[in-house]
């Protein structure tokens, strides 16, 4: 069992990275003392190990790090179909992946994610002798505990305790998180924007997905529907506003999501799958880059709303490799850049990545890990 | 001289209302006995109480709270000209307030400043004899550290240390804020929505401001511009995307503030006043009507995209009396409300205030408060 000292000493390297007994020891305001009696439960419990790093022409500085397999995760992304399960370590790097059916019954899905975890275990060897816990990322929402789906309008799914039904079967503690969620508190503990306070993410998959890290914590809101940009009233030139399935008029995702997308390209007679799509329009199409142009667009003013709401020092948007390099990039950095009010100090940088659903799988997977690292859900 | 325990009582007694010393105990995780230590300190330096409280059948409780009279602060809104003073208590009561026109030029201002509060002391008597220290509110960005006014376009003003300028001329302790984030810090140390983690506030002024507490934290963003929904880029209906004066075009501060409506106003020949425009759309005027309708439609779709950005559980928009019913409001209103996502939960209440210079002078002061009660800038 870890004591709340132990606890202090993951979480500070698991935030800062690797230091030594002296630097720990004055960041916790402790003596080095009760450093090193801490630190030598965590090396003898394989969790921490030391590097020895020679800086200036002193003896060898000698640091901790926080060990990648002192412990594994499983990670459950429901946020498309097929779910995706990754087995990862402590550091969020994948040893093992496996794809199922998304199934839609809550028993049919716990038992086909069940099946998934055990393929996992086998695959995993080793390295899940020390499994320490299971995350699930779902399109919806969760209740405040991250035991239950309490509603999710992709996976038809109301008051469905996953995590409990997990749990029981596989004996791991378990717990359930919105995908966006998922994926932005992966990010903090595992991804490059590691350590940054303030910082949003949006993604575009079948419908459009934001989170927010706000001093260096997960924006939840006061119903845990923060970051719902997908239904953010939008309207841009030459685009009136659509009805959208959640009831309302003009939300962002009638013309920015892949199924916006998709329905517009196929209603326009143009290939309705995102690759052939882009290309058209890289050759220069004009019906293609218009569709691209707006959906684009739209999105972009969406992306300025949010910096101009927030200030977030990084927005990262995930989007279909097809759509990296595409007008429909380029015209969303356009827009979003051309809304920003002019700051003083740092602006927000926008970044594009790939999307990939093994982030939301690894982002789910970090809910478990950072529960082992600082003994609560808080890091 | 207080300590960390000294000061852990009272943050939460301010955060929390009055408790006995067997709460406090509790909620601190420390035993009753050093409790009570700290608590005779505080008693005898005149800063709690003890109030008897009989509860059920029991002996009487004896509950502590924070006295009114145990500090006076001094807080500045440079929000709008005149600048208006006050002097607080430590409940944030209003004991003295003085109005001076607002000089711009640096030295001018803090010249007129000073004179100001000579004045308040004055008029304050006995409870400034324990003066702890000053706020300033103004509209602009301010460095991190609360001293300097980093740039200020309504006041012209770029890196005015105006926190030093005053301390050197008052001897007391000076924090500087952004006007929009005062007056949050305020309503969270002093106001209805006292600990509440996670509200907005909006107020339409020449411009219009807006602040943010998440997580009980105030959203300062990487660049201290977070909140910055004046110039969100919004279209609505029959609004064009026009100029705004920060460079861009279709800002909501382009439509939806008093400028905004002042200016509209003279170019359709209606009265520039705002109690005159809204009576005059209050009987049906259709000019009228049209114009406060849009501005009001405006604001509300700005309200819609910060709700589903954030979910706080209070948006308080800050209005001129004389639009508090009228169809801005109204229109305010029913734009919001037909954008919100439907959401599992307690959805957000938007609420109505009327718009008082002294609002951001209380949200000033309490900046210094803030520190008395809790001997940092965090409560």
């Amino acid at each position: 069992m870890l004591s709340p000292g132990h606890y202090q000493i993951l979480t500070t390297l698991s935030r800062g990275g690797p230091c030594s007994r002296t630097d720990l020891a004055r960041t916790l305001g402790v003596s080095k003392a009760s450093i090193s009696g801490l630190v030598r439960d965590l090396l003898n419990q394989n969790i921490l190990c030391e590097q020895e790093l020679v800086f200036g022409v002193g003896r060898p500085s000698v640091s901790l790090a926080v060990r990648a397999d002192a412990a594994s995760f499983i990670g459950v992304s429901l946020q498309q179909d097929p779910a995706v399960l990754v087995l990862t370590d402590l550091h969020g790097s994948v040893l093992a992946r496996v794809e199922v059916p998304r199934a839609e019954d809550p028993d049919l899905c716990v038992e086909s994610l069940v099946a998934a975890i055990d393929q996992l275990r086998a695959a995993g060897g080793a390295s899940t002798e020390r499994l320490s816990g299971v995350g699930v990322a779902l399109p919806g929402f969760v209740s405040h505990d991250r035991h239950t789906c309490v509603a999710s309008t992709a996976l038809g799914w109301r008051n469905v305790d996953i995590g409990a039904a997990l749990t029981e079967r596989t004996g791991l503690p378990t717990w359930v998180e919105n995908d966006a969620n998922a994926l932005i508190l992966g990010e903090q503990l595992f991804g490059p924007l590691r350590g940054s306070p303030d910082f949003s993410m949006v993604f575009v998959s079948y419908g459009i997905g934001c989170a927010h890290i706000v001093n260096r914590r997960l924006l939840r809101g006061n119903a845990g529907g923060a970051g719902e940009i997908s239904h953010a009233p939008i309207a841009i030139e030459g685009f009136g506003a659509a009805p959208c399935r959640c009831g309302n008029k003009g939300c962002l995702e009638t013309v920015a999501s892949l199924l916006a997308i998709t329905n517009a390209a196929r209603r326009a007679g143009l290939p309705e799958e995102i690759g052939p799509l882009a290309a058209l329009a890289a050759k220069g199409q004009p019906d293609a880059l218009a569709l691209l142009h707006r959906a684009g667009s739209a999105l972009g003013l969406a992306t300025a709303q949010l910096i101009q709401m927030l200030d977030p020092s990084h927005v990262v948007v995930m989007l279909d490799p097809a759509l990296h390099d595409s007008v429909f990039a380029h015209a969303l950095r356009k827009e979003a850049d051309s809304h920003i009010l002019h700051r003083e100090g740092p602006g927000t940088m926008v970044t594009f990545r790939d999307f990939a659903p093994e982030n939301f799988a690894s982002g789910a997977a970090s809910l478990a890990a950072r529960y082992f690292i600082s003994g609560s859900d808080e890091l």
